[in-house]
């Protein structure tokens, strides 16, 4: 039995019950800003639930220069009460108890989290809240003053999307079309061409897709991983996603494979889920399963184009002349077609992409790809490198065609995650180590 | 599809794997706190989780003493880093800019927080946590040092249980089993003596019975309130809880009647979801049975005898002493079975009552009355006083056998609300202000 | 909690166990039909589990020749046992008794419907004897000799697809997406043409669509029904498919449209659902949108064309020769892109269709045309006919354009059923009639 | 989302719409007579369900002699057309082709068939179809004339309650209390004596139940299993219902006892599902816990003490009279707490038992023993024989406190179940056999 959602009966109250007096088109800013300072101080909750629809409804109408602004505006009228806090310092000052520590942090909350946890309690509130920060996002490279405007944003969400909170769920042909269109925006790595591409890597039996959920978000995937089950490591992208390919038997299969993963939500950037989604996944594929011996991705190498570029540019990581010649024909138009230069490239490229995961780091000292950060961060080992494994426009100018795999496996996952974040290591295979001869 | 808990995959995995080693049996203490203490500071989620997970079963195996001093323990070991608050208090005091407060705030949070978020990731985390502060709050009058953390635990469930998280669920017959002994055990009010008492308030068709849930506790209810739908407002609990009486079709009723609303989590104190309740369910009463026309509560007066104790020591209130000496009858034990008594009793103690709710305040100077406060701090109106109302053991130990009626109306309720939460002005109907008279 | 499934456990018994032995591949036909006998006078419930399943999997291999060949077969192998039967014969000649009739009746069922019985304790067993119908429907023409074995099939569908076990689940944008994907198969009115058609058919506010299920075939519609909420009764599918049209609200529509009705399995063609179907969804709509006042069709005049050209070929039907001659004009092609002709046609038309739902009747003395048959049978009224209303293909070819709409009235349904199907009346607005004129 | 139930929306129409008369209370039956007529010969479907609804609850008020008295006249008024049954026997006599077969299958098929089938339409119908057969089962000694009838409904209800349809579900304490309720009240074999007996049973890590639904009887289970999960196979009823007992780990239980087995619905007698039942929870119980190797039944030996009664009057049975005279103890009461008796009788009644088991046949030459036939005839193997074992007074005075084991070998099923129906053979243990020698 549905019962009426929370927000449903206050659809015919209207904000001049509560004092409010609706105002003229222009000054729709001035309103909201009130409106929001009214809420973190209102006492009764019929009330404060009118007014948060009310600002979230208001802020749809805004334009994004005008939401930016009213951002801005908040984030000082929302500081916490300072006077209050200098007492306090000076209390802190004369005493360091742990008790005057603690009501020095209450009192320097900012009022605008207070905001944000009221304004959840509208339609759909967590999700809007999600789109909010979204904008905020965007605006900071211009707005850099919003930033402690964002680490509000973020110190909630981390509390609301906290882990235990989170329900891991398969995504099949018999999930609601509402969810399904949402993992053919979403999908980042390998684009989902239309409803059947989706169908291909759902439908057949030796294909798996699982996703995060947030109770309070039902249709909104948060994060999402795709998996083949294979008979062995695949060292092309087509070979997966090929649409003329058999499928086999899950029984047969000894391997699964994580060929894409996906963050839905840029809203809730800084908050990793992928971490423990593959983890979980392991375990889940073990259950069904058992058979299953090996897991690993197939996985782009996003940097990598970036990288050569830059030893073009005369940095030699340990690459002869010749070399970083032969490396350059990658950066040629359709060099991919030519079976010549391919010929030529293949070895090299393989050696290159050896030494770019052994040795090449951020400014972090952090290996330098983006993805290789995040498996090695979470305790998987570079298993293979291969070359010529995705031709589609993007592996091509992002990665050079290059694909690897990263292995899972249990009992080494927390000595390598531990050697990787305490030591730096890189963990890779013989086979790659001897690339690096 | 089920698919593997979060939580499942980790069963095997044994501390020793991080380094830890097991200690024997009397270092027990020591050794939970500095898995406490790894768990705040570890980065790897897998070697959390396990931790989490350890933390929580030792907790379990702790005498209740161990684990008070476990958390007062806890509590200065996991207060912030001073040192970088004193730094920033310098910073501020030498420029108070927004940024340099949010500074201060984030780096004073208690790592006790963070310590809490991690525990929630453990199985059944959240609940666990729950329970935890329970006894917390239990011991906090003998250790008042603790108060703190307990505001801390507040602060983080304020966020988890914010009422867009929440779900309203009808409570019936084909509810399953393991729900329904939960409210068998927390009905607070009137008590539920076994399965077939529980039937009889929410099988029969003129029954309801809704409860608050958080999507994390599935079994738990969090509050609930039982409605009784009829076609007159009952001024006795015995006419609504009769054995005997024969059910009306909802189509008949005309009246809505909240005649029990039990808080059933002790660890969530001060976090109020009661005064949602109430509004939602009025609406989904009105929306599945529109010809619904009074919504009305029948309710204890639960500190009503104890203020007729502090009259009969002197204070008047208003009441001659010839009243007061009336009313003094009412201490002694069975007076209700009396005939005489009761019939000088009546009128008396219906005026008391009257004076009771319009001039008897706590501390401070709200009502006096703990069920009046919730309600006509809702929006509700006194609507009537019945006499002889309640004649179980709980009945005339605490409320001398007085019920009330407390009047929900959707129009008045704001105005009420603000005229009792700004003015503390005591909304009643004619029918009680001319007991005043 | 899922459990195993009736089939799962048997996947790995294989026949060999019950006695069977594997045939050669050429005597497949002479196996199956052996197992068949087996199956009606096996008594082991798991050897027929197993036996049944062979017998289902051998016939999806069988060609279609194969398969009506195999039917003809089991037609006669699983005819009743005649000696008893003759021998029944002659106790009811000496004895007229009840009882006797009732031997006679069980004596003569035919063991196919054994065999149907038993096949449906196959994995989707009931699916499959619906596909396996729908093959011997479609011989049937060159079949003749099989109507008896689809009598059979037919019998036993009335009783497992009996009303009682139907289910009625409105379809949105939230239903699995393999239930969806036949909804776009099986609508034989107005093609949907992809994903983002049906979207538009279910997403928007002012759209619904309705099916009927069997508990056994979950993923399986039986029929659906289309419907948009509308302001006014619509004269052209046109207005009611456009993708630029505007959604209302559906608390301001007057009117539930039934646009388009789709039976979806040939296989239970004869037991009839669209009856219920509307008169079902009528009174969801209504319960949901109390304010709807109108509920009414837009229906295709699928036989107009057929009828239309009988007349040119020479009868008159009460039109002038002048008349026959204007629609002639409706047999040319692309007539309905010239305006001069339309505004010919256009009147004589409209005329010439009431006077075809008037006076046109099938062979069985009912109206000519199927759709009109169908609605007329449950009780609507022929409302309004309108010209140049559905201009697609199939709309100009099959019915030159004309739609109607047939006015479902609570009020009046069982008195113009009544009506039609005891004095053969055609009911009709007043609109309609003042065309006859 | 609920949608209107197929029967919610006749509520408000009336019979006297469909032209019947309401007549007086005393007119009663001869009015359901002539609306069952009316139901099975009208064509309206809308009138057909609310003179169905109208029928089902004139039933509800009848007496029970009325209700026999109006089976008994429908059975004949709904009689087959023996005008069209008497032609079809003369075109058979003259052409035994098989459609003349066919058509007098058809033509003879009662009415009442109909009648049902169109009752079934009724809210509930199937349920209450059921209740009106188990009236019928009753009354069958007093009206053997009803035997047909009863075929009627057993036909229709092998067709509805087809293996195919039926739903396994576990039972567990998160079941709805509406079902709960129902198990407490079917339990057939160790009687549950309240919730708390109830949640002993299905809430335990070490304890299972299971049931058979279709599903238009969600709360209604049709036959259900209990299952303990043990170390070893139990001797003593006792031993399995202990409330003292402490539960063991799922992963540490070798064998799986089925100790009871309860038919819910007496109406569905004739009807047998607990051959799949054991089967498919044996198959269930594999998958969830792949260690398990033992699934054995404790069952009761209820014609026992019936058996030992008939050898007390003089039949041997290859037992001694001085046996005979020790056995004969155990009609005496209270014999089964005398420590002497208990000492002599023990080893004879076991050697008597397993006599029993041999030879003890009923009047089809199978086995005495209802629950022996049941069981052997699934293909399990009579494993064990416990004396003093059931000491309850059920347990006593019908299998003087003996119970067995029956087990059940994947790898043998077939086989036993083979050897016993064609061959009349009870398998048994080696432990069993020896104690016939």
């Amino acid at each position: 039995m549905r019962v009426a959602a929370l927000s449903d009966f206050v659809s015919n109250l209207s904000l001049s019950r509560f004092g409010f007096q609706p105002r003229a088109r222009e000054e729709k800013k001035h309103d909201i800003a009130s409106l929001c300072q009214a809420l973190v101080s209102r006492q009764g909750e019929i009330s404060c639930f009118v007014i948060a629809e009310e600002i979230l409804s208001q802020w749809d109408r805004l334009s994004g220069e005008e939401r930016i602004a009213l951002l801005a505006q908040l984030s000082s009228a929302l500081s916490p009460d300072r006077r209050r806090i200098l007492d306090l310092i000076k209390k802190v000052e004369a005493d360091q108890s742990d008790h005057n520590f603690h009501l020095l942090h209450r009192a320097s909350e900012p009022r605008f989290q207070e905001l944000l946890r009221r304004l959840n309690h509208a339609r759909n509130g967590t999700q809007r809240l999600v789109r909010m920060r979204e904008e905020l996002i965007d605006a900071l490279p211009a707005h850099p003053e919003l930033s402690d405007l964002d680490k509000d944003f973020s110190h909630l969400f981390a509390s609301w999307f906290n882990r235990g909170f989170l329900e891991l769920k398969p995504i099949t042909w018999r999930t609601p079309a509402s969810v399904l269109e949402k993992i053919i925006q979403y999908e980042a790595v390998h684009a989902i061409s239309d409803w059947d591409d989706l169908r291909r890597r759902i439908e057949p039996a030796d294909r798996r897709l699982f996703a995060f959920f947030h109770p309070q978000m039902p249709d909104e995937p948060l994060i999402f991983v795709e998996v083949a089950l294979t008979a062995s490591t695949p060292a092309r992208i087509g070979d997966v996603l090929s649409p003329k390919r058999a499928a086999i038997s899950p029984e047969e299969a000894t391997t699964a494979v994580f060929y894409s993963i996906s963050n839905c939500q840029r809203g809730l950037k800084g908050i990793s889920f992928g971490n423990f989604l593959i983890k979980q996944v392991v375990e889940e594929l073990k259950r069904e399963l058992p058979q299953l011996k090996t897991f690993v991705t197939l996985s782009p190498v996003p940097d990598f184009a970036r990288w050569l570029d830059k030893i073009g540019k005369g940095e030699s990581e340990g690459l002869t002349e010749a070399q970083i010649a032969v490396l350059s024909q990658t950066a040629m138009p359709a060099w991919q077609h030519d079976n010549a230069v391919v010929a030529a490239v293949e070895p090299v490229l393989k050696k290159a992409a050896a030494r770019y995961f052994a040795s090449a780091k951020d400014r972090n000292g952090k290996p330098f790809d983006s993805v290789a950060r995040f498996h090695l961060g979470n305790g998987a080992r570079l298993e293979n490198i291969h070359v010529m494994a995705d031709l589609s426009e993007k592996g091509i100018s992002r990665s050079r065609g290059i694909m690897v795999n990263y292995l899972y496996k249990t009992d080494d996952i927390e000595k390598n995650h531990e050697d990787y974040a305490e030591r730096g290591k890189v963990v890779v295979s013989d086979a790659v180590r001897s690339l690096l001869r």
